[in-house]
């Protein structure tokens, strides 16, 4: 900002980036390219998302063994401070680590490396941490169509963290589920903390709970809810693959609890490494986000059609009533084409 | 059985039926022709499916005022012995009760009204009580692709009260949630209670849990689950119609709890008859079902090319091991068209 008001400020336009800037740029760790790479990821310009698909496609045989961590809960429940907690223990220690925050509430355009510098300030300064709002085009339950692909570029340009953050308010929190190792929620102790208004269903998915705001005052309020947290996820079904999701307390404020969480995702990483199953569930996800994205272009493809477009909003409301039962609806629709 | 070892047994073929046959069959509640319906529905023959699709169409004016009952539980929970008692128990009040059992384990082809005699065999005798075990095709978690249908059929034929049996094991229970207004999920008391196999997640879709074998000399087991339960879903979001989903117990065997269970439900129609979310409910349902029976339809159409199922089958592999990422994958295969 300051360069615009020096007086040797002389304005370059950015050169448009190529194929294989993006290519090198990530090969090299640059943070400037991992981030316009990102802004062109989310552009809405067909031609722009396509430069860094197709330099996805040249890094295919850049491997990582990166740690993928979905951070989930209301908004208030404390997600932006404990990151940068538990963001600055780790860059602390030497760990290159990526947050990519999906803020689906965020009306912001990509662009900044930091669209609100008032979050995470400290952690932002931190050389091997690379921070990135990203807006969720709201579709699929705070997860952004490009949320993978940004995985996959952070994990090239070499970050072996990768913290996302999510608000599970969403429709489907079972695709962020399917972004990550380890899915931690997030969720306050205290009066009323029953209706956090986290969608039904998504405590279930979670590897680890945290009571955040664990502070000083607020410590037994925290233990409390720690405890009928634990009694609660001890009732649901033992997870396939035999780990037991935990319930922890942290303060983020005062920095207590953050070593015990990285601790907790961390034994959930050496199981999971140990019994193949991390690779194994990347394996599934790859399948996942494969036909995801497939039969989003068939979709795209039929609903783009102006005549199916104009037939599906004259039949909507007469499935609605139960005029037509939804087969035939959907089979006259289908017969547009 | 019998009648054909009677020696005034005489082979007679069934006429095949017609659209009208169907038409007037289940507008007249006729027993036969709803079973014959369903199992036509179920058929792999095209054209025998569309018959009774043709008919949907012709009986979408015919109204009813149905309460739509999920009922979830993991094999050995005792869901059959449940519902031997609940529809005994509406059945004796003068109510038409449905049972749909789907059962995704079973390799039965349709076509018997009782595919399996031993289960459910008092039920079976009463009259105003029709009983239909339906092969899941194993697609969507337990719901047979035909499963709305079915229950139109029902309904149309004047059944009242559809009891929708499934086991909660399946790949998207939410499916069973877009079929019924009310989601009883079936739990067992005891030691090792909880590792039932249920899907994660499922508990938090229920309006109630039932602890099954609240049996003599197991009351206080059943008791302890029940208190159990009731503190973990307390724990849960608040649901955004007002319900609070209860826990009770029940003994089917010793025909406990039966009457509350009903009583619950209806407490639970009643408020959402008088709030208006059961109307608003069936809408969205029928929207849900409308664009997921397009999007099979969109989905099968494309797929059912040759030359794209060898594409995919080709690609898998390559995604699975992050060969290529994917987007580029499915872009691939999207092109092959």
């Amino acid at each position: 900002m300051t360069d615009k008001f020096n007086k040797n400020y002389q304005y370059r336009p950015k050169r448009p980036l190529l194929i294989k800037d993006i290519v090198n740029g990530i090969k090299n760790g640059d943070k400037t390219i991992l981030s316009r790479s990102i802004t062109l990821l989310e552009s809405k310009n067909f031609n722009e998302r396509q430069l860094v698909y197709k330099a996805l496609k040249d890094l295919a045989i850049v491997k990582s063994s990166s740690f993928r961590i979905g951070i989930t809960g209301s908004p208030g429940v404390g997600k932006s401070t404990f990151i940068e907690s538990i963001g600055q223990y780790l860059g602390t220690k030497g760990k290159k680590v990526a947050v990519l925050a999906i803020d689906p509430s965020s009306n912001k355009t990509g662009g900044s490396i930091l669209g609100d510098k008032t979050r995470m300030e400290n952690l932002s300064t931190m050389d091997n941490v690379f921070i990135r709002p990203s807006p969720s085009k709201g579709e699929l339950g705070g997860v952004a169509e490009q949320s993978y692909e940004t995985i996959l570029l952070c994990e090239k340009a070499g970050y072996e963290i990768i913290l996302v953050e999510t608000v599970g308010v969403g429709q489907s929190e079972t695709h962020v589920k399917e972004l990550v190792d380890f899915f931690l929620l997030l969720m306050l102790a205290g009066a009323g903390d029953e209706l956090q208004g986290i969608k039904r269903g998504i405590m279930e998915l979670a590897d680890g709970i945290l009571i955040t705001k664990a502070d000083s005052g607020n410590e037994k309020n925290a233990q409390n809810a720690c405890l009928s947290y634990q009694n609660a996820m001890r009732l649901f079904p033992e997870n396939k693959n035999k780990w037991f999701p935990e319930v922890l307390t942290c303060s983020s404020l005062e920095n207590k609890g953050i070593e015990n969480t990285w601790n907790l995702m961390n034994k959930f990483r050496e199981l999971y490494l140990s019994n193949g199953w991390l690779e194994k569930n990347r394996y599934k996800q790859n399948q996942f986000w494969f036909f995801e994205k497939l039969d989003q272009f068939i979709k795209d493809n039929f609903y783009s059609n102006k005549n199916i477009q104009n037939a599906v909003k004259k039949m909507q409301s007469k499935v609605t009533n139960g005029e037509i039962d939804p087969y035939n609806a959907a089979l006259e629709i289908f017969k547009t084409v």
